[in-house]
């Protein structure tokens, strides 16, 4: 069976498609601007759970993770869609007004607007597919594959709160600090404004599958392969008051959904609210961690993945 | 509980949203063009059966009623996404790699292109959400809003057709005229082009809910009522082969997903591929049928809703 990622690289080749594969389709608009659209999928028992998050909650994230690909593009945010699908018994509840209530707070922070949408009966489960339309200057999307040898890779933050918090709920826990991050992760349009104003950045994505699977990303689309400096990654604080620290390494390696931005730029200098992580190297989809020690250790993606 | 119509009114009004309540939302693109964008939430024994649709008719389905939505706004279709989620088994089966193929033989036929989506696993059922965009000469989309007392309602072409194909899948009665109307239907986008080539439609809908259901968005939308002639109303000649008129003619009234186009317009000659069946009243949302032998008979809204 395809992998997810095999099965979009099987369709973009077999119907021409140039325009996926990217955060964002990037199309047109008018001569100073293009559009960016996305769209994300979230399923009742796959990617939220009703037991665990409040419907704001769940408004809340849907938009965040389609907020987040918008900035994965270097890009505003401007104009958002909901497809809402419940079953009958939780239309009576009002889950829909606290999960629109949850949607337009975090929309009015970034000055993003309703435009429309859908609303359906399911069977059993609550799906939602969130749509955000956004903004970049002409031809400055920036896009996965612009990766060059010998470029710094960067994130904006610490990693792995998010996963995390999904182990603290799966195990009742109880941490709030990172049960918080897992389910009303912050979109970072303030960094990807920062990186677009700056100007070299080469490659972006966000983490929403988790680093080893994003970079693997970058890798692929941009043709290179990558170092990560094993001290410089930047484990969350809470988990490390929590859990032993290679359990915490290996959250911020292949945890998911911190929504953070991961970028590559040939700058030279310290870049203000990006923490370097690593070099793109020639070593094409291959990526090491290397530690202080000089020791080189192969990392599979090994982040979230549907199928 | 509030029925959907009735819940969209609330969120429209408790958030201030300009934008929603159309067939697509209308964003400005530039100085000639503006963008239409719809999206439509299909989920499995809801909206579609296994049992009933090969995997290409769903695709087929699920783009052919978001370009329809463009149609409704008398736009041009251009741009596609699809967030398809669908259970690991069926994953296995190449599910997708079947429904890709229909959607992407109903795009080449209207030149529509493939920008992006999402793909999720999901627990037990196939959930679709599909995503179209168009265009339409700036201030030129057609809106719901607009039908004035005195305009002819005209629809373009006959009804039923889908309800009855509905009907004999859920009675196995193997009508194949008919189920190929409920599993395939084709969009009106070259009677959408003929309608703004016109210029005098005050307003449009695309018949998915049903004619009944339909028209009365209209109606509220416009601050109107409207008088159907209940002999002109266009019953699909298949219907009549196989049901008893009163069965067929309740098709024709009530029966949603023939996505023809219902539009109104103050022009007093013939308009080629549309049938008159009405004129708008000024009876603020009585929609009434007027029979030959100028009996009058109220009609209330019993198209498709979910909620």
């Amino acid at each position: 069976m395809p992998s997810e990622f095999e099965f979009i690289e099987r369709m973009k080749s077999r119907y021409s498609l140039k325009l996926i594969g990217d955060d964002c389709a990037v199309l047109p608009k008018d001569d100073e601007t293009d559009t960016l659209i996305t769209s994300d999928l979230l399923v009742q028992d796959i990617d939220f759970r009703l037991d665990w998050a409040r419907p704001d909650q769940i408004g809340h994230k849907a938009l965040a993770v389609s907020l987040s690909d918008v900035a994965a593009m270097g890009g505003t945010a401007k104009w958002g869609m909901i497809s809402l699908g419940i079953p009958e018994k939780l239309w009576e509840t009002g889950f829909a007004d606290e999960f629109y209530e949850g949607w337009h707070r975090l929309a009015a922070k970034f000055g993003v607007q309703m435009i429309g949408g859908d609303l359906s009966r399911t069977p059993d489960k609550v799906v939602i597919d969130s749509i955000v339309l956004g903004e970049v200057p002409q031809g400055k999307a920036i896009l996965r594959s612009g990766a060059k040898i010998g470029d710094g890779i960067y994130v904006t933050g610490s990693l792995g709160a998010a996963a995390g918090g999904l182990h603290s709920l799966e195990n009742t826990l109880s941490i709030a600090a990172l049960e918080e991050k897992q389910l009303q992760p912050v979109p970072e349009l303030s960094s990807a404004n920062m990186l677009q104003d700056i100007g070299f950045t080469t490659s972006l994505i966000d983490l929403s599958d988790g680093l080893s699977s994003d970079l693997d990303h970058i890798c692929s689309a941009s043709g290179v392969g990558a170092t990560l400096y094993t001290e410089s990654i930047p484990v969350d604080p809470h988990l490390l008051e929590h859990f032993p620290s290679g359990m915490c390494f290996d959250m911020a390696l292949n945890g998911g959904e911190d929504l953070r931005l991961l970028f590559t730029s040939p700058s030279q200098e310290t870049i203000k609210g990006a923490i370097r992580i690593g070099e793109v190297t020639a070593n094409t989809g291959l990526i090491e961690l290397l530690d202080d020690e000089n020791r080189r250790t192969r990392v599979e993606p090994r982040g979230f993945r549907h199928f």
